[in-house]
């Protein structure tokens, strides 16, 4: 399974590619449910951190064992416990175990290719978020960063688990702290909604980037620089194609939970997740045009490439047209028929303005060749 | 996101691109239902105008603060509230307030890409559209101008936000002035149909642009212009890609107008509002047969490409072919074989026709290529 | 919105044009339910005919005036007012008036652009249709004829407007003079349905034409003569586009007036509904194939092109090829080196038999070059 | 509408074409269920043939009249009346009428172009299907043959109408006769069944058929044999899309068999009913993978023309590159400045080393060049 | 139906096509259930273990008459017989027999192209799956696999039948070994649910070696090497359509066995099935994923060749434009005008520097041709 570095669209695509190898698969036939870790590990420890909070207060406290979180999830406050890495399955064990979460979910958390989509059981509801977003990287150029994001909601508490600690909530935190808002006046539906956003939001970015890079791609071919070109539609295509899939997947699911009767969501947030419903549509049409666009990438492509064969060969066409008679005409006088032998043997050789007519031939034959390629509108 | 005014499509598209662009973008993670204005600021200032109208009167009165519409929305009679220009959203704020209009809905109205919707609230219906049409600019040629309508819907009120002062609804203004019309008689929902259908009319006069364009350019195509042809392709596609996605979210908005039971609109109305669904789905097999012809133009365009290098290939065939055995012939005389050791030795040189020999010999072998070209049919 | 007459597919295109742009179009924002009409005047006066019938007997009056028609309509019999012609609106206006149309209906009659639907209204249905067929023209070629017809069927009555006095009906004329049809003996539900399937019988002729007319590019395409055929491809193409949605959208008005609940047609004529439903079903088909058809065309066309500079291609590279290097023989044989001054000048030049062996040696070069063409099978 | 012989795909089309025309066209406007056969005469006379059977009998009676059937459509037996020929319709009325078989029905069984579908009568159901088989024809190649069968099912006996007499149901014939089979036991619906089964398995002989013809096509191409073959291409392709239609058809026909109720058909039939409909669909995922291939095929055969487009072109590049600096070398020391003159005129031609310096230099040039190519990879 | 060895995408599929092809097939008008073996024998004997396990022990024994299996059966354990090889239909009839399977089920068993199903009977569920796993060879390359599995569940047994004896569910036997497992405390309904499990899991195996093949063709293409590799595409082609059409239809029976009441299947193991419908979505979604890859590896390989043809001629057209006309100087001066009748005969040839001049001429030629290639770019 390893590549050569050099390969293909691997080299060009916006997708930091490896973090979405699966390095891990289950084997067929293997215990289903049982939650094996497919991604890399992208951090160093796993964090944890529980977030409490009120219409009156908001404290987060980072912990080491889950047990720790007991006093928050059994007083009456909103708690939303935030899972940083999923590599050790052994410490995240202990908290789905805490939870009660059912095998299955346990699988898809730590199975880092699931397609987005959300599941009901009795007393939790589970959904699974592919965050896409654009990040500087350290040496320069804006890259494409991908982690999968599960949230679980129970009545009084947010479960959320990430491959990496990217800061992507940040201003969610930043919002709780404020006392003013409807994440701390609603309850935990809302913030799972708001986590939801955040990661929509994000798309918009990522969609901007790869905007970008189609718009400079088709400067690049206009402007004739057709080098490379085709590794980048085609890594262009392949990255929408990724995409696509993520969020299409992902409005199915919103689309389960507006329809659905799904107790764990009040009303007033289902309006909220309407509204999201509405931003994934949008990011699908997005999608939809910039494959549109890459699709006329390539024909721009192909025609670039025709028109400049076009111009080589007019070039070569037009040399060759002119050069071959004037070079047959210079043959002709340079045989060496025996002009003593006969009058008949190339009499022009002996004449008194010989050269000066032979030249004259090749200019009128030039011009009336120049006068044939205008009207053809070569020249 | 600067992007050089050189680049591909956007210097040959039909649409006034720069308010497409979204010039600034809600945070990710940011506060849901937070108006931010994420267009140009496309008019002065925001100009608010009350319209006042029942079967026996119609009042026209500008205002600047949304508190003095209060005496026209207590009456009986029906107002209509039109607001042009977003990018003021503490004005806004003020109207929003007035009528306590949902946050997602007021985020909406000034997030200028919106893929049109309709969304039912308690006490009003939110609807947002996109207006497309062709204007004159000032030097000179047709452009295809793009704004953001939303239209609020209230029992007795309608309130209608647009991002200029284009006078997109002046035809409603002088039936406003009519007292024999259907305006006049029927409500405010009778009005809000009045105004969709406008927005829908204009798609008309921006196809028919389109239209004129496609066939521009199949005419420049076929009279062998091919240059810069696959940019005006390029964008052509683009264009109808971006009114595609308009029209047809605009056709579900209306389609679950005619099908959800909406309190606010009455039955006959209902007929009118499936007349303009007609006239959107007009639209879109418009667009549709549009997009067929614009990939017709690419199969085209390749040919044409195809078929001018068969005609330089074929000049240049035959002419190489012609000349080039000719030159072969010319030197084969030119050798410089010693004809006074040998009688082999190139004896043609002493006869006395040689020269005319030779000349003949060439000018048999032109016609045998003549020949052969003729029944190829080449010449 | 002029045209040159030269333009492309408009050229080559089967259907006769210039009916099918829109002359006029309503004012966007204009009132709706105002008939304007949209076409071209297609001829002189607007004639109405009232075909009175019932099962032991038939009448048909020319009228000038609808109140003349009163007598037969509130006899028992049935009657059909047939209109032929669109462009007085005034004249029009009375006869909807009389019947009460409604304002959308009226406006639809005369607004020729019209997709195909059905429109139920409490007391009449509407239908507007599309008729195309072949028709032969004065000068010569067959050509595709094409206008809007719509239907009003109300109780004891069905009126129809047609644009032209084309005699689409004269077989539904014959039939209904002889007295043991089925037409005399049913209702007007009957009478509504014999139109529909008139028109609907006529797409088959216009399709074996477009059909016809594809084998014949077909052909031409493969006997090798590619002048403008990608311009008539192009136009069947768009032909086909136009056909497709004028059927497309027939099918689906049928299919709503057998599944919903039409109390105006009787469960007896449904069948017969139905079974223009399988008729328009079966004309999509042949779209279909016919476009799939149309794509192999290009495809077929674009091949032939490839393949025929292939063969220049080869014609250039067999002679190149072989005279290149004769010529350079012809040549080496033809430089001034002098032989007085060395032995190794050019030896050959006084060889007994230089010039046979120099002419030896091109023949050989000759066969060889044959051979390697044989075995590459370019010979 | 007559066509030469030697037009495209029909000449290479799988499908013996002439009886897919439609010979005959019902006019436009024509009296709906007039049964009119559209195609050819293809039997000499309509036969007839009375299969009676029940659990303990079997009998196979040729009748002329139909009202010779009586005893046996009386009895208690089961009855199937098979017809052979549709172009005698008088003859075919007789037994229409004998059975009283809607209009609309009659119609259909001798309009040979109708797409498989499903009808309901009150006292009977009708089917409509399109046969396609391979056939050893008399002077070699195998063949595709198509035809329609209609079956019409009442209580106690089955009609099948078909356009030839091929022995199409021979096996049927062969169950009928021994006495343990379902087909004896179970009712009419089960040999209405056996008979559609056994049109649906003769598909994937056809199938086989145009999977060997793709196959075939496809190693031609790649054998370099392009001659003719996108025409072959073209005609699969169309061969498809009509096969498609018809398996679509009747897979739509067999569903409204399943899902409706149907009183005609037992529960226990219906389970083979199911089970026919899963052949269909194999049928037709067959079909589209085929498809697939086709494009494919052209996609090869295109770059099979692009390739040896390349190959001949640096063929040609080659030698041109080689022998044009050559040739120029040559050309050099064939000047004939006036060594006399002065010693700055070409005193190679007087060097001792002179002509093999100059032969020297060329196959410096000459290497050189091989040198390049290899590098280029292009030998 | 014999095909040769060399021919196209056979022989560069991923497919061990041979036990693709159907060996038999059932005659058209055959008695439908009647078990034929359309496949190849691929195992020596048919091999029959009953696995025969509660929550406190399992038993697993070989067996030669299905009448051994008798006891495990009426006891109260759970019982699963394994069947591997479908060629001896006779053997196989002894096991239907038993368990009294519908003749229909019977057929399908061994008709190995059976599109994946769910059927319900009365006692019984009948699922049909394609395994599709990757292999590795005696001979080196990995290869992919296929085959097919019918799982009959009924109350307390499970049997399988499957093509050959590769031990494709030998991890669960493995799980059944241990005591501790769902699979020994759940009912049957879980084992089924295990074996299409690990059919499941297989695919994704299958795709990832796929995609490797996908890669290595980019790879290939891009670094130049274009031979074959058309032949490669078609087959990756084949390999998709062929693998998406068994795992969509498998999604499907998926689908019916979550929807449908299916009795026989506990709702704990829904969810389960629900899962293993997610992973069936997933590998579509890769599928897919991989189908555009494909067609951008085609669009891919068409411009590697433009692009070499295009570099194939610009060296062409360089050494032709920058030789042809320094021959046709060279040419001039080795014509033979006679400098003694006239001093405009060629005077240059006995001027003092008339070489180096012409030489220097060339150069000047030579330089301006560089500085033209240099501005197009070509240099």
């Amino acid at each position: 399974m390893s590549r050569k570095a050099t390969s293909g669209h691997a080299a060009t695509s916006l997708f930091n590619r490896k973090h979405l190898k699966q390095v891990v698969r289950k084997k067929p036939g293997g215990v289903p449910g049982t939650p094996v870790h497919t991604g890399a590990k992208r951090v160093e420890d796993i964090q944890m951190i529980v977030h409490d909070f009120d219409e009156d207060f908001y404290e987060a406290i980072p912990i080491t064992k889950i047990e720790k979180s007991e006093p928050y999830l059994t007083s009456k406050s909103k708690t939303w416990i935030q899972v940083n890495g999923l590599h050790d399955v052994d410490k995240l064990k202990s908290v789905w175990e805490y939870f009660s979460l059912h095998p299955l979910v346990q699988e898809d958390i730590v199975s880092t290719t699931q397609r987005p989509k959300t599941e009901l059981y009795p007393d939790h509801m589970y959904m699974v978020l592919r965050l896409i977003t654009d990040k500087q990287t350290a040496d320069g150029p804006v890259d494409l960063h991908t982690e999968q994001i599960s949230i679980v909601l129970g009545t009084n508490y947010v479960l959320s688990f990430q491959e990496t600690d990217e800061p992507v909530f940040a201003p969610i935190l930043k919002r709780l702290e404020m006392s003013t808002t409807r994440l701390r006046r609603y309850g935990t539906d809302y913030l799972a909604y708001a986590l939801i956003d955040a990661v929509v939001d994000h798309y918009f970015n990522a969609l901007d980037h790869i905007g970008e890079s189609i718009e400079q791609t088709e400067d690049l071919i206009i402007s004739g620089d057709t080098d490379r070109q085709i590794q980048r539609i085609h890594s262009l295509r392949h990255d929408l194609v990724f995409f696509r899939k993520s969020v299409w997947s992902l409005r199915d699911a919103l689309n389960s939970l507006i329809r659905d009767d799904v107790p764990l969501i009040s009303p007033e947030v289902k309006l909220f997740i309407r509204d999201v419903y509405d931003h994934a549509s949008q990011a699908i049409d997005s999608i939809e045009t910039n494959r549109e666009m890459v699709s006329g990438l390539y024909e721009m492509y192909m025609s670039t490439l025709s028109n400049r064969m076009n111009e080589v060969m007019k070039v070569l066409t037009m040399i060759a047209t002119i050069f071959i008679p004037l070079t047959f005409i210079a043959g002709i006088y340079g045989m060496n028929f025996n002009t003593d032998m006969s009058p008949y043997n190339m009499p022009e050789l002996n004449w008194q303005y010989g050269y000066p007519f032979s030249i004259a031939l090749m200019a009128a034959v030039t011009l009336g060749l120049i006068y044939f390629f205008r009207r053809k509108k070569w020249l």
